[in-house]
């Protein structure tokens, strides 16, 4: 390497450094405003969120920034690297590109209100209040479509946030691989409604000791692998992952008096976002490539454990003795089959969040459509409500009571997470994708899972997805796994397989 | 006020609430980091927050900083501001003064190496392992002489530190009052060791439950007045109060299994810190005098609700029946009396933090002694625990058994504190001084405690020192609130009295 390209290399690696100092501080931010932060303090705080984000916006727009990359950015000087190094500087050069087209000023008022919306958001949610939001939205929506044109609109609109999350993802794409699976899942959630014979929970409705959900979440954790000597677990009105430097990844669930199974499942999620962040390789430490490759691979990992594993009957099978030793009266009289099919159960409902395996899928294509709209469309935001009621009426036969249950119902908006929503219904899409590869390598899977060792499985997804961070991107990834590009057959064939030997039909 | 004055003082405050967030993400980092981060993400950590208080440094001695105080900082400008806006670019100046003879690359290898040390020192205490923590220690005070070589020395070189935690205090001064109140204190603690009838506490080495321990300290402090809605209560090693903003000002306490007096007086001391900080002025906020003065008045206020009213009899008057309520196994056969005795015994010990408030100030006595010598006098760091060890037999009679009960037990050091200890003494004599003023202006004082109401005592001291912030200097405070000086007689008055009516000598 020659000495210009040493000491440039240095200096970039010592900024990408610093630039990382700010987001972990950032995201502890983020965290305690969500884990337990004193209420008057929350306004205070926003404004700080906006001045170091803005701060780090700043960072990754410098000159000092531009002058590494265009130096280190050339066919020559990239040579002198190594694979991991050249992919490092495109990513950088990727988002500096993107990043410099946006005023820093606009930055900062995007930073601010949407870490002050997503905290009142909390408030409107609650209240069903779609009036009081509606002026929030409206600004970072239309912040967002000033975005989309200092970046320069792809296909679509839509396509230049899409691109954001899952990169070259786009809607003409999205449109053929959700239209076959609404196409697949619209049919078989017909079936299913009609089956005769459905799984019941009767043992739901009874209160379930937050400390003993909380020790039974520790301990699935503790089987699946997350270290808890870098991270933890916490309480939130909404499950999330978040990491702050590579040994703290932590988590966060919300325990229901009345359902346990929901903190069994959200830890399970959430410790599969976990799994993935705790096994980057360390060697991309303090760079950019230290984190998923995008929302879509990160979500087909919190998936797989959720789902694929945790709704596993091979599963319950090892661990279904263990919870009911947790919960003796609750549980005593719920055969494993009984409970097995109880959090297997497919119902249209509202909520996204406590959705099925199933009609979850039904929900995300709902938002992914009302997003087009309102990006590709200029759907005015007065208009959600209805627009979303409709579809919620056409696709799962069902009308909110009030906004709070309906488009007020996620937090994304607020944070103006826009392109995310597809990010969910990808995830399944990849996670049985994944699935399917991976029991055909590890033929012993259900095995495995009987016995509760899930070493071998945790080592065979860092080996082919975890370490990799962001060095390989999400379209890299699955063909280099399963051989080739995203398959929406895989999660409609699961499906279908699946709640066919449930339901019967 | 003229334009320039009025865009200048706009980016001057501007300025100064952007240093202000870089404050609020160190100290959350810090809190975190003291209240349950995960061991793993500790180093990155604390590199973090090197970085962070670096940039916070850089913007303090900024050349923009630099020109704004060069215009405000003139007698014609200065006139244009009101009382609280000189004041405020008094201050400011003197800390750019101070700070920017400092090389940044130097603030940023100490910010790094304390925030380390911080963290390694728990476990080098834990195995009373001086000889690995020397190495930190040395490095530290080897910067510090640096620093006070860039700020000049005063009258000493240990005059420097002192002035960065009690403006203007010296150690003549100090020499002084400590002296008297050594003269006094000493022949104190000589009568009650020789006394016949000690006080004695058979109700503790009993198992005090965790949640009762905690349920009582957060009934104490709503009782005093502290507002969970802007703070909160969480568990820690050592005891702190920490400001995020104005609206978010926490505490930490320690739960002892076999002590419960050891958490009630931690939360009424931690608690008072935090009434100072949560009512301090609001139009203060965002700015540097938005803090308590010092730490000498800060540590006063601590003192004062946890001595002057936590150690009363009229609070254990009122309190008792509650916490025997919390604890009826424990101390159904304890009279009021026998309580109120036991937790004002008085006994030597090795233990600052666990010391009673008469010894407390001989361990305090001894490490300012020990930190002129340090800096005064270039003790070798390898010599501190022989001279730690002798001073302890010669003040009270004790010999450690070990470094980590001896010259290891305190975090101040680690995190390059010297100059902080006196404060502490002086908080004593300082609350003994305002709580003999207080007690002649609301001569109901006793009443008020007896019956639990604690609005006009938090008023009094609201109005007389909390709302003014850093507004007024420490001995302006005294002046003001008391009518004279600083006075080491009030709080050996106070303690005489208060011992001879206990030990009855």
């Amino acid at each position: 390497m020659k000495q210009q390209t040493a000491d440039t290399w240095k200096s970039f690696l010592e900024l990408l450094r610093k630039i990382k100092s700010y987001h972990e501080a950032v995201a502890l931010m983020h965290w305690d405003l969500r884990t337990g932060a004193p209420r008057k303090g929350a306004e205070v705080r926003s404004e700080t969120i906006g001045v170091l984000s803005t701060e780090a916006f700043k960072l990754q727009t410098s000159r000092e920034m531009g002058e590494y990359l265009s130096y280190l950015h050339h066919d020559t000087v990239l040579g002198e690297l190594d694979e991991t190094g050249r992919r490092l500087v495109k990513l950088v050069k990727e988002e500096y590109d993107r990043n410099v087209k946006i005023p820093p000023d606009k930055f900062k008022e995007y930073a601010e209100l949407t870490a002050h919306a997503e905290t009142l958001w909390e408030d409107f949610k609650e209240n069903g209040d779609f009036a009081g939001f509606e002026p929030y939205l409206t600004r970072i929506v239309a912040l967002t479509q000033e975005f989309i044109d200092y970046w320069g609109p792809k296909e679509t609109r839509y396509d230049t946030l899409l691109d954001m999350y899952e990169p070259d993802l786009t809607v003409k794409k999205l449109d053929q691989v959700f239209g076959e699976l609404r196409d697949r899942l619209v049919p078989l959630v017909d079936k299913i409604t009609a089956a005769p014979h459905k799984p019941q929970a009767p043992f739901l409705n009874q209160l379930y000791d937050k400390a003993q959900q909380e020790k039974y979440g520790k301990f699935l954790l503790e089987q699946i692998g997350y270290d808890f000597e870098a991270g933890r677990l916490d309480e939130s009105v909404h499950p999330f992952e978040i990491t702050l430097n590579q040994g703290d990844v932590r988590i966060t669930t919300n325990y229901l008096q009345d359902d346990v199974t929901s903190s069994i499942f959200s830890v399970l999620h959430e410790g599969g976002h976990a799994l993935y962040e705790q096994n980057i390789g360390k060697e991309l430490n303090g760079t950019p490539l230290s984190e998923g490759t995008s929302m879509g691979i990160h979500e087909s990992q919190s998936r797989f454990w959720e789902n694929f594993v945790g709704r596993s009957r091979a599963f319950w099978e090892r661990y279904y003795g263990d919870l009911q030793q947790h919960f003796p009266d609750h549980l005593k009289d719920v055969t494993l089959d009984d409970f097995y099919r109880a959090v297997n159960r497919v119902e249209n409902s509202l909520i996204r969040i406590e959705a099925d395996e199933l009609t979850y899928n039904l929900h995300i294509i709902i938002r992914y459509e009302i997003e087009k709209m309102i990006f590709n469309e200029n759907l005015p935001i007065s208009e959600l409500p209805k627009v979303w009621n409709e579809k919620y009426k056409t696709y799962l036969g069902l009308t909110p009571p009030n906004d709070g249950l309906g488009v007020l119902q996620d937090v994304h908006w607020s944070g103006g997470s826009f392109g995310y929503f597809p990010s969910y219904a990808l995830g399944n899409m990849y996670a049985a994708q994944i699935a399917h590869t991976l029991k055909k390598e590890l033929p012993q899977f259900e095995g495995f899972v009987k016995e509760g060792n899930f070493k071998p499985i945790k080592e065979w997804l860092t080996d082919k997805i975890y370490k990799h961070g962001k060095a390989l991107k999400p379209a890299e990834i699955i063909k280099s796994v399963t051989g080739e590009d995203l398959n929406p057959d895989y999660l409609a064939d699961y499906l279908e397989e699946k709640y066919k030997e449930i339901y019967g039909h």
